[in-house]
C-alpha cells in the first residue's frame, strides 16, 4: 500500500490529530496499523457499538479498545440501538447503522475538536456500492457517493472524510493483514451486510468476472470514481433552496439534468423524503406548457400543484 | 405503445418529412409500422447493407425495400464494407458498423434535405448499452449515450436523432409485432451482436434478475436515462478547444470532474484517440504542484509534457 502514502502524507501532516473509524474488522484494523506505521501518533479510535449481535458486539468493542491501548492512542466509544432506530425511522438496518455511525463520529469530532476522520472503505466497497445503487435505481442522488476526500454536513458540523484505501483492493488488504500477522474480528464487518450487498459481493461480481472473462472490477471502479466526482460537481451546480415554491420559468431554463436535481433538493427541503424518479418526472412535467397532470400525489396525502407560474407542495 | 404517442406527435408534426433507419429486424419494422399507423406519410426508409452476412444481407435489403414499397414511402439504400472498415480503422465490427450507418444517414439527410431521423432503439437496448459501457469502464465519455432526443454532429451536418421507443421494452415490441402480424427478418438485428453484448443480453441480465429477485432492468433503465442527461450537461460545460496547449492554472481552477473532460476533449482535438482513464489521470497529475511525472507517454511515440504553465503534446 506504499503508493497511496505520498498523497495522504502531503495533505494530512502526521503530527496533527485525526479521528479514525474502527469496527474491529479486517479493513479498519489494517488502516489503523498502516497509519500508526506511517507515524500518525495522535489518532482517536472511534468505535460505535451497533448492538446488533449482542455479546459479540460487546466483544468487538473490547477488542477495539484493547487495540487502541496497544497503540497508545485515544479511544472513543459510542452505542446505538440500530434496530430500534431502523424501525422508528423506517430505514433499512444498513442505512440506520450508517446514520448512527455518522452522528456518533460528529459527536466525537466536536468533543475532540478534530474534524477529520479516516475511514477504511476500499476499492471493492466502492464497486459493490456502485452496483448496489445501480440495481436500486438510485440514479439521481448519485451512483457513487464515496470519494477519497469528501465533506459531510452533520448538523452544524462539516466532517472531512478521508478514505486512503479507496483504490486498494480487498485482496491487497488481506495480504497486508497476513504479512503483519494482524488480528481482527471476523464478524465485525461482514455479518451486518444487507442481503443485496451480500449477493453482489459473493455471487454477482464473481459471476460477471466469470462470464466476461476479465477483471471487470477495475473497470467498474474507474466508472465509479469518475461518477463520484461528476456527481459532486452536478450537485454543486444546483443551489440549495429554502423557497417554499419552485418558479416554473426558472425551472424551464435549466437543462433536464439540473431540473431533476433542483426538484429533488426542493422536495427534500419541503420534508418530502424517499423521492423516487417517477415523482420527480411528474413534478418536472408540471412545468411543461402542455402539462399532462394537474397535480402530483406525494406520500402522506400531500400533493404538488402548479398555479400562476409556481410549483408548490400542499 | 399508445402513451409515447403524445410526445412524438407534439414535437414532430405528422406532415413533415423524416428519415427512419430500418434494418429489417423486429424493432425497426415495428417502429416503421407504428409511425405509418400514426399518420406519418412522408417517411424516407434508410437501410444500410453492412455486407457482413453475404446473401443474407442482400435479402435484408430487398425485404426492407419491399416494405417501403408496400407503405408507399421513399427508400434509400447504402452499402458499406464494414469488415474492411473495421480492420482499416482498428475498430470493433460493432463500432465500425455504427460509424458506417451514421455516415450513410448523414448522406441521406443531405440528399433529402431532411435532418431528423427516427431510430428504433428501445429500453432493453438502453440497459444493455449502459451495462456494456460500465463493464468496459467507459466512464468518462458517458455511461449512456442514448437519449430519446439528441443531436449528432456528422461532418458539417447536425442530425437530430429521435428514439420514440426508448422507454418501450422488447417484450412490448414483441407483443405489438404479434398483434399486427408483422413480418421481419430474424437475422437483421441480432446476428451482428458483439459477443459481450450478447452475453449481457442473454446471460447477465437474466442472472441479475434471478439472483436479485426483482425487475432490476427498470432500475438500471432509470439510472441510464438520468446519466444520459447528466452526461450531456457535463459535456456542454467544457468548451471545445482548438488550443494546442492546456493552461495549467486554468485547469487547476476546474473541479476534478471537468478537468477530466477538458483533458479528454483537448487530447481528442490533438488527434490523440483511444484515450484511457489512466492517461487522463496522469495528464491531470501534470497540473499538480508536486507532479510525480515529468511527462506522460501516449500511443505512437507521442508525449504530453508540462513547461512554463502549459501542458502540450509533442
Amino acid at each position: 500500500m506504499n503508493w497511496i502514502q505520498t498523497k495522504t502524507n502531503s495533505r494530512f501532516p502526521r503530527d496533527a490529530r485525526y479521528l479514525i473509524g474502527v469496527s474491529g474488522g479486517r479493513d479498519s484494523v489494517a488502516l489503523l496499523h498502516w497509519l500508526i506505521n506511517l507515524g500518525y501518533k495522535k489518532l482517536i479510535v472511534c468505535h460505535l457499538n451497533h448492538q446488533l449481535r449482542g455479546r459479540s458486539s460487546d466483544a468487538d468493542a473490547r477488542f477495539v479498545e484493547k487495540l487502541a491501548g496497544k497503540y497508545q492512542v485515544d479511544f472513543e466509544m459510542g452505542a446505538a440501538k440500530v434496530r430500534v432506530l431502523a424501525k422508528k425511522k423506517k430505514m433499512s438496518i444498513e442505512t440506520a447503522a450508517r446514520e448512527a455511525r455518522y452522528s456518533f463520529f460528529a459527536k466525537a469530532a466536536k468533543r475532540h475538536r478534530c474534524h477529520t476522520i479516516f475511514l477504511a472503505h476500499h476499492a471493492d466497497d466502492l464497486v459493490e456500492t456502485f452496483l448496489l445503487n445501480l440495481i436500486r435505481g438510485a440514479g439521481l442522488t448519485g451512483l457513487a457517493a464515496m470519494r477519497d476526500l469528501s465533506t459531510r454536513h452533520i448538523g452544524d458540523l462539516d466532517l472531512t472524510i478521508v478514505r486512503p484505501l479507496l483504490s486498494v483492493w480487498r485482496s491487497d488488504i488481506d495480504k497486508y493483514v497476513r504479512e503483519w500477522h494482524l488480528r481482527f474480528r471476523e464478524d465485525a464487518t461482514n455479518r451486518n451486510l444487507a442481503p443485496t450487498r451480500n449477493r453482489i459481493r459473493n455471487r454477482i461480481i464473481p459471476y460477471l468476472e466469470k462470464i466476461l472473462g476479465r477483471n471487470i472490477r477495475q473497470n467498474i471502479w474507474r466508472t465509479a470514481i469518475i461518477a463520484a466526482e461528476e456527481e459532486k460537481w452536478l450537485d454543486n451546480e444546483v443551489p440549495d433552496s429554502t423557497n417554499p415554491d419552485l418558479s416554473v420559468p426558472k425551472l424551464r431554463m435549466l437543462p433536464v439534468a439540473l431540473q431533476r436535481r433542483a426538484i429533488l433538493k426542493w422536495l427534500r427541503a419541503q420534508n418530502v423524503s424517499e423521492v423516487g424518479f417517477d415523482v420527480i418526472e411528474r413534478v418536472r412535467s408540471l412545468a411543461d406548457r402542455e402539462a399532462p397532470f394537474a397535480k402530483v400525489n406525494l406520500p402522506k396525502d400531500r400533493h404538488v400543484r402548479r398555479r400562476s407560474g409556481k410549483i408548490f407542495v400542499e
